[in-house]
């Protein structure tokens, strides 16, 4: 591999994509959004699609892929732009970086392209002010990319194909994203017996991403009210008897993603209720990694977890019944109630703005049982997918305490006994793992699952 | 002040805006953006309107001011929505804090409204999704605020009255503001000896403002290269030589901002060189400052400093001539071309999302001279305004290189002794001003702007 550059990457995927379609292929890289004012901006984030084939976070460009050759068009940045933003490569150099055969301003997109506009298929970004450049300069009105048929949906399709395993460039850039999301979860854990709030520890694992020019790669959750499944909070006083959930990823400055959770005890010392069911999660998230493989069902190691969760709650004694029988009437959706994980990737939900094309195998659809409905990845694996395992086990108020539910589940939930585990209010604990035809192999080993060893990380001992 | 609570501070809010429109005006706080797809959001920001009048940061929602009531319209999260984000307080709660007379779903809007829908003014808000709802419930397209005339340019107008001066409660959050930005600076000043990359120091003035529920009102700067004046890359190793421009203010979870910029030597110790053109910076700085009280117009201000620059480089062997001539002749912008400051309030350039209608005084606009062009602020001050006082000195290769200034200026620069100070890429000192008749109120004070103090809290001396 080692006089495999970048370059060569990037000329690769492209490659592999041009093979694939018989159109031509514009991706628009997306532009940033305006916070409270123009001038003040969110940092800009290029589309996904885009960053894959072009490799560099290039605002308010399209790269074009016609008759096998790749092209861009981006806009030199004027003096003025220098005096604020400072200098930028040139246009040439840019192409050099990328590979592409050519570059020009982005306005002479349309003249280049001419009459074969009309046989452009495109994938509509995010932005609102890019896709309406995109359409303008398409001449049409685009679809989500979820409902895309014609050429857009023979793109949107190509580009799963490709984007569903990762190649040795995008693994590399995963394996950076991951040691660096472990790393910030380390110095998270090392700083919560100082931390008086859950924003202090989360200020901890943020700098560590800073500090290696990476960014969250979604709004981190770090919360004592682990049932609240994208919380978004953070002003809670750290109290001893609090467990501490972490969902925190780094996004890499190349853009690739990483997705961890864990959940440790803010004393440094489970209670006997909060580890008794932190075991329980983890024997459901080791299950499920270790039946991560080429040509299993996704839903399936889902299915996997819920049996091995309601086993452990069933030993508890906090369920009754046969496990096989309570996961068939959903009754583990009562304590976990969203899906086993995801693809990850450029996204750390890999490819969710193309609805469930990417997750979904061709055919399926979401179930509209609750629970099952949250499930986001419904496929057999394959190897080279990297897909997050991250059961969970959670007293969320509004699910428990449901008239309904509680009727439904009256026979096989032992409410007093699940009183006694009134401290635990949320656990999960969720890795990033490689699908090889050898077995899992999971990229985030080097943060610790144990307990013990968890523990060990807070208290220093 | 004791009893004056938030809810009254609101209502006053409300009350001078009800007392300078005769029309019914509606609010929208506008709505998060999609990053890379639509689940992963960048962190929301309300629209700045929405939240000074309405005191929370509610998506999605809609505060009308009619006929001297106040109704707030928002949907209440589904059940869906509680068990992803959370329970919230009810509608009635939240109109209880926000101190509104009724609040509504969101849907009742256009029925509350009836007829009365043509005479609502409001002001377009930032994100596209909640401007397309709002140019559709009100049934028309709407101006750009810089733009807007009738009702809605009436509202601006008003708007802009409320806004300018600061009333306690916005002091109190603007005070908190400064408080936690000085405390971020001081954490990258104390870090810096032992940061390896700028990204180093961005994160630990960063975590400051994370663990503090904070977030920075702007992407920060934080760089060796402080020639670019909006710089956004942190990949820089430090070395002992180098300054570090470091612009980074904070956000407080009620929305406030502040602004301050400081440079440094990385080593903890000016060379002869930069402190030279630090003291030089630093009069500036000074100057413009003790210039600011009630009456004084902003661009003399701008001038002032304009003017001490110029003379301390004419100490400094590095201008030649007169300075009262010099600034006439715009010499100043060769290494000083920015604006001396702006307004401050809940955006970090208050009001800017209403183009030039807050900081330029009816009828004036925008120089076309490089350098004036860039004054954000052009009005004479008032009690209770708060800018900022913000000089520097700056050599852009792309100013200092241009054959028509080189020539322009040829008679005034000694290019040779402007070399013996290669080591200044650029110094900016900022500190953010509250306007009073009693003289300048620094809420920034906390942080030192003598060199020997500011090396003092790198070296730990």
């Amino acid at each position: 591999m080692s006089d495999y550059s970048f370059v060569d990457g990037l000329r690769d995927r492209r490659r592999r994509l041009s093979d694939r379609v018989s159109f031509p292929v514009a991706l628009w890289s997306g532009q940033g959004a305006a916070r409270n004012f123009p001038a003040n901006r969110y940092p800009f984030r290029a589309s996904s699609h885009f960053l894959y084939f072009a490799g560099l976070a290039l605002e308010r460009a399209v790269l074009l892929i016609l008759d096998g050759r790749s092209i861009l068009f981006w806009d030199q940045p004027t003096v003025d732009d220098a005096l604020w933003h400072g200098p930028e490569p040139s246009r040439t150099e840019l192409a050099a970086q990328m590979g592409v055969e050519d570059a020009y301003p982005l306005a002479e997109l349309a003249s280049y392209l001419g009459d074969r506009v009309a046989e452009v298929a495109t994938i509509a970004v995010q932005s609102p002010a890019a896709r309406a450049h995109q359409e303008t300069l398409l001449g049409r009105s685009l679809p989500q990319p979820a409902q895309a048929n014609g050429p857009d949906g023979a793109l949107v399709d190509a580009i799963v194909a490709a984007r569903s395993t990762q190649d040795p460039m995008a693994l590399g850039e995963l394996r950076r994203s991951a040691a660096i999301a472990v790393a910030a979860h380390r110095a998270g854990l090392a700083a919560t017996r100082q931390a008086p709030t859950e924003a202090a520890v989360r200020a901890t694992i943020e700098a560590t991403l800073i500090a290696q020019e990476a960014c969250p790669a979604y709004n981190s959750i770090v919360t004592t009210r682990g049932e609240v499944l994208h919380n978004e909070r953070y002003h809670h006083p750290l109290t001893p008897g609090d467990l501490l959930l972490v969902d925190a990823g780094a996004e890499v400055s190349s853009g690739w993603a990483s997705d961890i959770t864990r959940t440790w005890p803010v004393s440094g010392q489970f209670s006997a209720t909060q580890r008794a069911i932190y075991e329980v999660v983890l024997a459901a998230h080791d299950a499920a990694v270790a039946a991560v493989r080429p040509g299993v069902e996704y839903r399936d190691i889902h299915h996997k977890a819920a049996w091995v969760l309601v086993e452990g709650l069933v030993d508890l004694g906090i369920l009754r019944g046969q496990p096989a029988q309570l996961v068939d009437r959903d009754a583990h959706t009562l304590f976990f109630p969203h899906g086993v994980g995801h693809l990850l990737g450029l996204d750390v939900h890999d490819m969710e703005d193309l609805g469930d094309r990417a997750g979904y195998a061709p055919g399926r659809q979401r179930s509209e049982r609750f629970g099952w409905c949250f499930l986001r990845l419904d496929r057999p694996l394959e190897a080279g997918m990297v897909v997050t395992i991250e059961p969970g086990f959670y007293q969320v108020p509004g699910l428990l305490q449901d008239p309904a539910r509680r009727d439904r589940y009256g026979d096989c939930v032992d409410w007093e006994r699940l009183a006694q585990f009134a401290d635990v209010r949320g656990i999960r604990i969720e890795d990033d793992v490689l699908v090889t035809a050898a077995g899992p192999e999971v990229l985030t080993a080097d943060l610790p699952t144990d307990p013990d060893q968890i523990c060990a990380l807070i208290t220093g001992a």
